[in-house]
């Protein structure tokens, strides 16, 4: 049977729900679908246009980075080490109100995906403004992206009102929807920046399109505070109340969460989205992750946006989720590999509804998937190939990258990007940008 | 002026007290020794053997990695997501008592000196047994080591009583002392298995040879908790009555400390070693590094050995340790970066006695340090080259590194190691080992 790619892998970590680890296997492709996965030694009845050969590699899931703001690339570093709220009001919006819009979203998002590509990363879910941008930029790459619709309750350079933040973001729905690799959801800032009575415009309009929502929540214990006392109850609550939080609601940072919290998310199925490096660089907190996975509340990872990471290194974030969990809880067993794993792929993919689709590597889904080579010096031994990758690979390792079946990366060089001329793109926006850093450093 | 070597890079941070970050500076070194650093259009008075332009470079001092297990490489990834007696008891001890003897400890050593040059390590602090093995291979590789002559209250392959321990290591000390690259240290393993009367025998031996004391200590809050049952007091307060708390004492790990411990640290100018992602990963504890600069104290940083992190990787480290700092004080701006790359480099030195020598790049030190390429869409742009060599970059840019200005990397290769015959020989070792894995998870 002809088809159109075969990849035979040392190991293919499959991601499934036991956990299955394929070794000396092959992945039969046909176009963007995965339609076999068998022993190379029984492959024969395939005849592959391209046949592609990894003896060292593991072949993943590719990561979906569950939350970030892919356009603030460009502010990465801009303003390290700072209090929340100097970090915000002198350095992060200053530079937004006199930087972002066209250009520096496109830009912005464009080195996001570059980045994240090359790291393995194959699907994102954006919050933004000028999500044209964003859009085009993905469909134009080959990535596959979740674009959030903003919705804030005060005028930025992409919209001035709700209805404007409405009409702008459903017209980018209308123009890329059916994009195979797009989909939308509607992004509202966070509780404390965003009205009941905007939220409730929303939800018939999500419900039309069939929309889930993707908001910025419990990010610190100060918001909680301040929503108890304004609302009388915490934000979760208040989002119960609205009747919003359901299957179709992503959770995103929850580092402060009572019993109460927890039962709510539980008993509508909520999703969380856990950003840990974000949350303990801006001090934020960290999230109560196994409390949650104990409640079978669904954790997906984000890397949150460079500005405060300064990175969208899934699999480091896979490990920081890993760690952090043993050492917040006390118990050396908290998230184990495997799980940190899952968190990266299929629990995303769930969140976002495209668990049928993608996050894992089986039959009838789609070929979104990376290669990384294990045959280094940090890499030797590997006695269980999810550890090895989790605790002791890096990003760097990741050698070829595939989304719907298409190659994006090919031994460590982008297909669909010029990097170098990205390289001095980016440059030039430094020179623009630079009058907003905060200068720790003395220079000579 | 003939020299032996001139570096033109882009950045040279130099990690003096100021912070002080040169540009389109040139490093002049005769020999093993920094003699010059000015700006390289100034330069024309030295003429150099060997010239080296670094145009997208940052130069920075090499990291000193203050705490490993150098040979426990081949056990990385052998046990993961373990509680810690489980862990030791039916992993590590078993296959450390079968395996454990000259040929582990040398090839583990050369793996493990491997991983640190190619991640711009180049200095460590180890304790392990075998000691002459890696002694031998530092010294063969060129890499700046520590070496822990080790004691511990139980018979190991390496010798049978506290007799032993003292004769066999004082060998090996007196066989390699005189190598410039190596230092030695009496590494008595922890408070729990060394008792006051093997502490009292080492003192006046310590004294004599001008020996510093490295030694883990107050791991785990359980330590702690035992130590009072047993002794009536911390561990800290024990070896403060027996007077060994001093400038020439590391004490290692410290996740649970009393402000009366902290009091007694200050006190006696004793060193901390911060080892952040073993305490994580074992689910020790953190650190409180905070307070301890608080009380100028000096905080260095280790990575434990791979069996615990399960990497070697300095840069990483520091990372993890700004990100803790701020997420465990809830203040995002603890730990700067500035201060991370201070205690993974200059805080080393100075804990090892060595901060005349080595820790900064400053005239008359050694030239210790590497290159890493920052032109690179994770490292594009930058605003501060600290805070993107500490919160952005990772170690797989390292692509040159020097000791006493001798090249050990070149352009990502290592220069005197094998890498491939090192791969397969170590590929060899996981047959031995494999015995005494923990599988968790399923292969096919």
């Amino acid at each position: 049977m002809q088809v159109s790619l075969q990849i035979n892998a040392r190991w293919i970590i499959t991601v499934t729900p036991d956990d299955r680890v394929l070794e000396h296997h092959a992945i039969i492709i046909q176009d963007d679908t995965i339609i076999d996965m068998l022993p190379q030694d029984q492959s024969s009845q395939y005849t592959p246009t391209e046949l592609l050969t990894f003896n060292h590699h593991a072949v993943v899931p590719g990561f979906i980075n569950a939350h970030t703001h892919a356009a603030m690339s460009l502010l990465k570093g801009l303003a390290d080490d700072l209090p929340l709220d100097q970090w915000l009001n002198e350095h992060i919006w200053p530079a937004e109100s006199a930087l972002v819009e066209e250009p520096f979203v496109r830009d912005g998002s464009e080195l996001a995906i570059a980045e994240m590509i090359r790291g393995g990363t194959t699907c994102f879910n954006d919050m933004y403004f000028f999500i044209d941008q964003t859009a085009a930029a993905a469909s134009h790459i080959g990535i596959r992206a979740s674009i959030g619709i903003p919705v804030i309750d005060f005028p930025t350079r992409w919209a001035k009102d709700l209805n404007e933040y409405i009409t702008k973001g459903l017209a980018v729905h209308e123009r890329f929807h059916s994009d195979e690799l797009l989909t939308f959801t509607f992004a509202p800032h966070a509780p404390y920046t965003v009205s009941d009575e905007s939220l409730k415009t929303l939800q018939p309009i999500m419900d039309e399109l069939g929309l889930a929502m993707h908001m910025h929540l419990h990010e610190t214990e100060n918001e909680v505070q301040q929503s108890l006392q304004t609302h009388g109850m915490s934000p979760i609550q208040r989002l119960n109340n609205l009747a919003l939080l359901s299957p179709d609601f992503m959770a995103v940072h929850m580092t402060s969460l009572s019993d109460t919290d927890i039962q709510l998310l539980a008993k509508h199925q909520t999703h969380v989205i856990h950003c840990p490096e974000s949350n303990l660089k801006l001090a934020s907190g960290i999230c109560p992750t196994t409390a949650l996975l104990a409640n079978q509340i669904n954790v997906a990872i984000g890397t949150d946006g460079s500005a405060s990471n300064n990175d969208l290194d899934m699999l480091g974030e896979a490990r920081t989720a890993a760690l952090i969990a043993k050492g917040s809880t006390l118990q050396a067993d908290s998230l184990p590999a495997k799980q940190a794993l899952r968190m990266a792929t299929i629990n995303g993919a769930k969140a976002l509804g495209l668990d049928k689709k993608i996050g894992s590597l089986e039959v009838g889904k789609q070929a979104d998937m990376f290669a990384i080579n294990l045959d280094s010096i940090e890499t030797q031994p590997v006695y269980d190939v999810i550890s090895t990758l989790i605790y002791s690979a890096s990003r760097s390792q990741i050698s070829d990258v595939w989304v719907a079946g298409k190659r994006l990366m090919q031994d460590h060089k982008l297909i669909t990007i010029d990097e170098s001329a990205l390289i001095e793109k980016i440059k030039r926006w430094q020179g623009k940008i630079n009058p907003f850093h905060h200068h720790p450093t003395k220079a000579v």
